[in-house]
């Protein structure tokens, strides 16, 4: 492979990995958006905002989808960034509403 | 909203978030696989496999394309995770190539 070879089929699968992160971001949002939704109903029927045993069936639902080749480490640090950015919208959000 | 109606939506928002949590799952397992070949390619051509300018470049597609709610900060910072992920992996790959 020529170094003009490379930079092409390298040119290639970034343009690749770009589309994904941006389906991936779609992704995030969308779930931030049934978050919100979540939050609204537990703040109507005054049901707490954390729950661990719900946390544990995110990681559960994930870890036994995984066909790699990520391992379970890394979906799980994965999960728990995304539950934890998740978190602080939430938290954001609430002190918006309070602040008005 | 009785208790059990706001059950009812609980239960059927989190079985949304667990489909969207599967979909987001596969596609960073499908990024991790192009982001294989990448390195698969980097090897031959004994090209440096970390380049900071190509990682501001991925944040700055997704930051770009971030229509919300998901602030600026948290996309970064679930990227940076994404990112660093990869990385591992690339690592534990190379790590176990040169163990056989």
């Amino acid at each position: 492979m020529t170094n003009e070879e490379a930079q092409a089929a390298l040119d290639l699968l970034r343009k690749s990995v770009d589309e994904v992160d941006l389906r991936i971001l779609e992704l995030l949002n969308q779930r931030a958006k049934v978050v919100e939704k979540i939050g609204d109903i537990k703040k109507v029927a005054a049901l707490p905002i954390y729950e661990p045993k719900r946390e544990d069936m995110v990681f559960q639902n994930v870890l036994s989808g995984n066909g790699g080749p990520l391992s379970a480490g890394a979906v799980r640090r994965l999960f728990e960034r995304i539950i934890d950015e998740m978190r602080t919208l939430q938290r954001e959000r609430m002190a918006k509403e309070k602040a008005q």
